[in-house]
């Protein structure tokens, strides 16, 4: 059994990454390809009620905020994620890790190596094989999301925030290369699932 | 303005905890001493939600309950216990870190290296004055907490596990002598509370 591909999606507020994924689980579909489509926190019971959780506590300390979110991504590792790969099947996962070292590390101010730590004690190896990254201003982002409705504890951040996310997800991209693939999501939507649909053509046939 | 001491309490089920935790209130008030009765996990709106998530959840796997008993302390350390301490009054608490170490240290087999990195990282040298640790067999135990009514997940594990816990209290007992006080809750209630009462005694004169 040939193990499958793990995907993950990154990026601020805003940035297109619901639409994105649509266009990600058409062009699956249509490639005969078997996946499931999670997300972060959440993506299993335990993990949707730890999301709810994070998003609707006031005054939550930045520390119990990153042990909620591995709490939930630990449950999601073993319960959903490991056996989907394990069978061949490919898990495409709206969030991982490189989320907590840009929210929590570089927007919360959570040293990253205790995030490293959590991330090699919980993941022994396990690594997204590719990691969109969609990128835009934080004006830009923050428009969209706004025009969307209401907002979110995370939403609602101040815009310094939001760049120290921004420059923390930029800094992962310009640290992992191979792996994250950055793209700028003030492109046209057209441009930007072109750049999509190379790197997943790339992704099947490695 | 003098520190706060810091109580914990500490030990498998049925070993009269709860029973001792009245008889230290009222130690506490006659001697004129501002105190707070608090339990882990819980002692906060968010630290009693992740205690109902804990307690509630089936198939939830051993790192995220351990994640979400520190999520809980993180909170509980910052919001109640700190603040207490700093202003002087003392802090009494159902359970604290010792209870990772035997629950889910012991009982789940989770390295206490890794407790001991997320106990260092949050606490950052806050630990109990005092610890005072019932011990009973878990056979003895576990009938009282049978008689007491309903079990939940945790009085629901094979005596196998309770047996683990209990060894690694006592191991920690003969590791932090100075702090951790092994009761011995066979003992008449008479007797447990004379020792009691002295650990008390010397607590406020140092």
């Amino acid at each position: 059994m040939i193990r499958g591909k793990f995907i993950t999606l990154e990026g601020g507020e805003g940035v297109g990454k619901t639409t994105n994924l649509d266009f990600i689980r058409n062009y699956l579909q249509q490639s005969g390809i078997q996946f499931l489509v999670t997300r972060e926190p959440g993506g299993t019971p335990i993990g949707e009620a730890i999301r709810r959780l994070v998003i609707d506590s006031q005054g939550i300390s930045a520390q119990a905020e990153l042990l909620l979110m591995f709490a939930a991504r630990a449950q999601h590792i073993e319960e959903v994620i490991e056996p989907a790969l394990t069978e061949g099947i490919w898990v495409v996962c709206d969030r991982f890790t490189d989320a907590s070292y840009a929210y929590q590390g570089g927007g919360r101010g959570i040293d990253p190596k205790v995030i490293r730590f959590l991330e090699g004690w919980l993941q022994k190896g396990l690594e997204p094989d590719l990691t969109l990254l969609f990128d835009a201003p934080v004006e830009i982002g923050l428009d969209r999301a706004r025009s969307r409705g209401s907002l979110d504890r995370f939403e609602t951040e101040m815009p310094a925030f939001f760049s120290r996310v921004r420059e923390t997800y930029r800094d992962l991209a310009r640290q992992w290369p191979h792996r994250i693939k950055l793209l700028d999501a003030t492109q046209s939507l057209v441009d930007v699932q072109a750049e999509i649909a190379k790197h997943l053509d790339e992704l099947r046939h490695t």
